[in-house]
């Protein structure tokens, strides 16, 4: 139990601006993004890894709970204390002095602290850019204890292949630092740590300062809708765009109807790209980027599109039902929206889903078939990432037709979602969103035996404290 | 200590095809591809996973010493067994039954034993390839060992980045298999595993299958060769390059003209680019590529080349010395004889460094300098991936000029380089070519304690049996 005297000793380590205790203050750090409500006995708010390391091993040698806390964009409850009102916020919003940029080595060292809109706007002028880009705008310490995805894997991968070098302090009593921020790209001698802290929740070791690989700044950007003939076209399609695009495609994303329409009708001044018909069962946002300007002789970047579109379009086996080009902001903002659309489309029941690529459209298919008969009153809002298989499914309960929806209905509409994922299709219950408290209960059930046993020792290796908000045993 | 009766009882797991005892079938396996020459008290050809397990499981309890095998091209003696004769060598080069491609998820499953030419020979109908490329022929599982980097690293990263999965047995009294083959590119539901077993020189446990990335087959390739006006222009030239090339740019490679000089000695019938003058001090062999061929109004790609070097020609700054496009097959064959040449030139102390980029230079330039003062008659012929900060230093001493060598004068030339290139500039004393028994002294000696007590700690729980020719502790 934490006491007084604790919180004392804690305000005294980071001086009284380093401490929130009231709860008013503490109030943002207790509330997720979306879901959470929780209640924490303290916030603490150190400035750099010596003060980190300072409280982590004050709280290990007192037994308190510590969670981590970037950005607080996070979906699965991975940041937020419980409800215990027992748990210490650390929280990392006061970490940003440090910007450390090497242009030669398009690198880049940043305290966990620094918020992605802010490092891309300060490498810009550079034209350079982090290209691990998303709909939030966390901090960057979260990025890595989440290894988010986002839209542009396809062309640069997610946090985890450009991350260069980590500084952690460990949950042990010492609150030992390790410093593997060297920045090298290649290095292989001995075990590249720098992994366990990616995409584990924070509960290995806190990420306090990062090096991150960044790429050039895209100079130009091409956009199309493609309406494919039918889900069967999709895989088609997608071949043919990398065959013909090679290395410019950086987006493949694709989107039902449904979402589309939630967010048309959700924030009307979009404009509709399919104003005089229906909205096609599934549409394509492809992109295309280059980070040069187009040079004497040299197509403009629209015109290699539409030039590639038009073979595709001429091509046997005629995977395009509909295609057009158009202006990269207003086709990203419809993207952009489906999120909030959804939100708004009725009772959400939101997985991040990921296959191998075929199966995205497979997994789909046989959800739209199944779906009706399993869990009547219940509609399909998917949008996702074709190209990485990553998939936004959501489920929006209609309530008027279920009658009263209780939590219970909820848990077996997820309970059943993750199965057939999981278990038919060899998928994974968390693309990118990580695990966190949420989904705890998927990672104990769906984890082989093995695995958990080596995550445990580690858990005791590494950091044998009270660290995180996932429990790796 | 090993004995008849553990080598009937090995026998009996695998069949005799499965055994190797005799001196003259032994020899292969015994000998590195360069500079190893070991015993071996047996060696192991399993054909499947199954197998494995039950041999590892079987050494492991009877407290036997396993060394995996794959294709043996390793450099730092990671694959072989030591002098003792006690040492079993598991060999993996029958493991090579699968061949699982997934055209749409652009992966595929094969098998440890699976050599990289028979990979990309068999995927190249389909348009396909597995992207890190190297001199040598290795199978993949020693490439998953060493985590092999290669001269396109630029544009496709390392073996992690291109690994979606792995199936490896544990060197525990079970042999436990841990099955991560799932194939996605997207998965966040705890520890990810596969990077553990990624350049590890195979203690922590043997990959026995995995699943990889592959990239669209290049469709054309150009290639030039350029001659920065000086050591400190070279940046400027990448960073210009990388700028208006962008995701074209697949090679970035640096030649000293001693390296240069050496391979044209050495192969008489490549062709000299120059001639009819000296050879530049520093040449930069530089590569585009892309997927698909030309379509109609679009400029072929030796034009893309030309025009981007004619715009750096002229630019502020000027870091072109000179500069010529010339036929990639040409160009590469001089890159690739750089190695062999080096051989030739006299006693060859070979080196394996990285550094963050700009210190690939600034290193070269400060060793030009110091070295004569340090270690007179000793010569700089280093080669290596400016791109991604990669150097294969090599030094040849002059054996007429410093008398007799002695293994001494080698060691204290090897302790002095390192510590030149991991304490003054933070480098790497192994970028690709992992540790093994050659560099464990190193590894000793540079890596930090808590890495060390964290690395034995892993040890002990995942392959507690005796497994790999590096000690982790």
């Amino acid at each position: 139990m934490i006491n007084e005297r604790h919180k004392a000793a804690l305000a005294e380590i980071l001086g009284d601006q380093g401490v929130v205790r009231d709860p008013a203050g503490m109030a943002p750090y207790e509330n997720g993004a979306r879901y959470d409500r929780g209640r924490a006995a303290l916030v603490l708010r150190p400035c750099d890894t010596a003060a980190i390391s300072a409280c982590v091993a004050y709280c290990v040698r007192e037994g308190l709970s510590l969670v981590a806390q970037s950005g607080n964009t996070g979906l699965v409850s991975g940041s937020t204390p419980d409800g215990s009102g027992e748990q210490v916020v650390l929280s990392l919003d006061r970490m940003t002095p440090i910007f450390d940029l090497d242009v030669d080595n398009r690198s880049l060292h940043v305290d966990a602290g620094a918020r992605l809109s802010d490092i891309n706007a300060r490498l810009e002028p550079h034209g350079l850019l982090f290209p691990v880009d998303l709909g939030a705008d966390p901090r960057i310490g979260g990025m890595l204890a989440t290894n988010t995805g986002g839209s542009r894997f396809l062309r640069y991968g997610d946090v985890r292949n450009n991350t260069l070098g980590v500084k952690v302090v460990l949950a042990d009593e010492a609150g030992s630092v390790v410093d593997l921020l060297s920045g090298l790209r290649k290095n292989n001698t001995g075990v590249d740590w720098k992994q366990l802290f990616v995409g584990t929740s924070g509960a290995f070791g806190i990420v306090t300062e990062c090096v991150l690989n960044l790429e050039r700044l895209p100079r130009q950007v091409s956009t199309a809708y493609l309406v494919p003939r039918n889900g069967g076209a999709v895989m088609l399609l997608l071949r043919m765009m990398e065959e013909r695009l090679g290395s410019y495609l950086s987006a493949f994303e694709g989107m039902s109807a449904n979402a589309i329409g939630a967010a048309l009708a959700h924030v009307p001044s979009l404009r509709n790209p399919f104003r005089n018909r229906d909205i096609p069962d599934y549409v394509i946002l492809a992109e295309i980027s280059r980070s040069w300007t187009p040079r004497d002789g040299e197509q403009r970047l629209d015109a290699v599109l539409e030039a590639a579109l038009t073979e595709i379009w001429e091509a046997d086996g005629m995977p395009l039902a509909d295609a057009f080009v158009g202006p990269a902001h207003e086709m990203w903002a419809l993207r952009h929206t489906l999120s909030e659309g959804v939100r708004h489309a009725g009772r959400l029941v939101a997985f991040d889903l990921s296959f191998r690529r075929a199966d995205v459209l497979a997994f789909r298919d046989w959800m739209k078939l199944e779906l009706p008969g399993h869990f009547a009153g219940v509609s399909i809002f998917d949008f996702g990432h074709v190209g990485d298989g990553g998939v936004h499914f959501n489920l929006v309960i209609d309530e008027a037709r279920t009658g009263l929806v209780d939590d219970r209905l909820e848990q077996q509409l997820r309970d059943w979602v993750y199965s057939v994922a999981v278990e038919r299709f060899g998928g994974s219950f968390s693309a990118e969103h990580g695990i966190g408290r949420k989904n705890q209960a998927y990672y104990d059930l769906y984890t082989q035996q093995k695995s958990k046993d080596l995550a445990a020792g580690l858990k005791r290796l590494t950091s044998p404290g009270r660290l995180g908000s996932v429990c790796f045993g």
